[in-house]
């Protein structure tokens, strides 16, 4: 092997007219950022000799009101800059640097989300919760992108669906789980910030969730894909689209369910089938779930955004407490609502229960630490998932 | 709704005791960066008030020796740093800034793609080639990720599969064509850095090609998947693998063969059936045709890193001459060779033909401008697709 990197150095070396890729000769003595150390401190590290100020913003660092707070890193006598976090938790975490007043990727780690328009780096603290969120060497399901027909919107519609372990390899029908992704995702939101496959493969894995099909569909139907995936071009991501509280989401579902029972084995019935979503995507399955009778007996709002959507002219949003009655009356296996308690959507969330309690709407509360945050979606996740079938 | 935005507004400002996510309600006059200009400049922006210098680094740009040669930007009043290039022709392009000696990624881009171990923004320049590469309106065929067992190797191991438009909706079976990646690769290679989803929905919906299914495995047999998508973890990428030149890529080609025939509708015979690869994966296509007699209609070798593999353990890469002349009296429909006049594999591309020549085994030869780079990958499956099947 030595041999042959040797040749290959000496070619790169000796030619070099132009710029070679798909090769990387760098030497192997790099900085290491970020470094998870053994009692789950991690260190984060920046070759920038002449950057003046270095700081690190990350998911996991208490905000001043709506301000994220930096941590300054230090600088050594060779331009390293480095800082060292107390212990985390088990999670997975986001962050960026912020070098001279400019955000800045780490170059040491290719490992990125967006949200929204915003791109950070990620890292896993495992040991807890985030062990579900990584890959492990357990049976993995099957991811697909895939296009389907939605007539009265802008059609086809990207959308991913993930099938679980042994799908390819037998004949039997799963059931369906639609995970709807809030204001600011698209149809990889959740594969990508939520680890869904992930945290489904390792459940399964555990015998702790049932195999299922899970169906993440993009909510925004003025767009129909992710950014970046539709003819729309490379364009700046902006989630003030004008298909909020249009009703259009809600009013179309039907042929996403279509879409799927067509096209994989699936039981269709009301017990075999769960719909949940975060934020938006919360707002949207307690409308769909409302307004489509004996489809759903799991429903899940994670987070929701339960916004009034007073003067919205679909009737989607019509007569909801008599949509609940009927709801109610036709009965459902379960209604599951979870927060953050610092969620700047809390006191809605409230109210919405105070509405259902009147109304004698059964359900199951979750709240949670922190607030409108990734951390507490991929928790309620993995929690939801597990009372699925 | 512009109620109900003013409405969450006040809801985040007046909270925000915690940062909240999937919400970005920053202000839209903000930096536009690339600017594809109408004449096909391309304007680059960074607001940068702090630094002392900011420059470019771009895949069109010229380098000089080993070394890429970097193009100043110029600071404004508000500390807004800008540049325009020429007239870019038509392509898929990628870039980085370099402010104060430091790496950064553009803050106004979120297109990026991975190469080993390093990001880079990109941008598509319309109007030609990059047509090809660019998401239209047109049928899209599907992708999927799913693992496969090869019981000889470290398994299951992960692979990516594109199905035609229409592949659902009917029984037809289809010609598959497999696709190798370089050293530097996975089997996320071909659809992040080589747009193959892109290519293959816009030739056959322009009937350049036809309907095939795209099978693109990860050709390090001592990785079960990509970076990040395997136990392994979040690790930093190194092509150095301990698999190169060990034949073990080759000598389980029929695993991969197997799985695909076992479960997507083929046509399973030789003349249904092509192979092609870029630098290692060219490689690995030239001994894999070799290997397996009768298999493959049609072979192409992309700027093939056609290194001496001398004392390998592997019969693989034994007594080629003999297996080459096989080959020969087995006939095939297409051999086809590709590289660029500045490739640093040059040399053994021509040698290769001179070995071919003096066997009569027949080839077509195709020589583009540029080196050992992803526009010519790119080109080549564009070119190689449209001659299949």
């Amino acid at each position: 092997m030595k041999r042959i990197f040797f040749i290959l150095t000496i070619c790169l070396i000796s030619t070099g007219l132009l710029a070679q890729q798909n090769l990387d000769f760098s030497p192997k003595a790099e900085v290491v950022s970020p470094q998870i150390n053994k009692d789950n401190t991690v260190t984060f590290r920046l070759m920038a000799p002449n950057a003046q100020s270095v700081k690190l913003q990350g998911d996991w660092m208490p905000s001043e009101g709506w301000t994220p707070k930096l941590q300054d890193l230090q600088k050594d006598e060779n331009g390293l800059w480095s800082f060292t976090t107390q212990v985390l938790p088990s999670d997975l975490y986001s962050y960026t640097f912020i070098v001279d007043g400019l955000k800045v990727l780490d170059p040491n780690n290719v490992y990125q989300v967006r949200d929204v328009a915003t791109v950070m780096n990620i890292f896993l603290v495992e040991g807890g919760l985030a062990d579900l969120y990584k890959v492990q060497n357990v049976p993995h399901g099957t991811v697909t992108r895939c296009w389907y027909d939605s007539p009265k919107l802008d059609s086809p519609r990207r959308i991913t669906i993930y099938t679980p372990p042994g799908y390819e390899g037998n004949t039997d029908k799963y059931p369906v789980f639609y995970l709807l992704h809030g204001m600011g995702g698209d149809e990889e939101a959740w594969m990508a910030l939520g680890r869904a496959s992930q945290i489904l493969d390792n459940l399964i894995a555990q015998g702790k969730a049932k195999p299922m099909i899970v169906v993440m569909p993009n909510g925004h139907t003025s767009n129909t894909a992710a950014p970046g995936e539709s003819d729309k071009g490379f364009y700046k991501p902006d989630m003030r689209t004008p298909d909020v509280f249009s009703g259009d989401m809600e009013a179309n579902f039907g042929d996403i369910i279509k879409f799927v029972e067509d096209n994989y084995r699936v039981k269709s019935d009301m017990q075999s089938r769960a719909i949940a979503g975060l934020s938006m995507g919360g707002f949207h399955s307690l409308y769909i779930s409302a307004n489509y009778p004996n489809t759903f007996d799991y429903v899940g709002l994670f987070s929701p955004a339960i916004l009034p959507p007073a003067n919205a002219a679909s009737t989607i949003y019509a007569d909801l407490e008599a949509k609940l009655l009927a709801q109610k009356a036709n009965g459902y296996r379960l209604y599951w609502i979870a927060i953050g308690n610092t969620d700047f959507l809390f006191q809605n969330v409230v109210d919405y229960r105070s509405k259902l309690d009147e109304m004698k709407f059964t359900y199951q509360y979750r709240e949670s630490d922190g607030g409108h945050i990734w951390a507490n979606w991929r928790l309620y996740l993995s929690e939801f998932a597990q009372m699925l079938f």
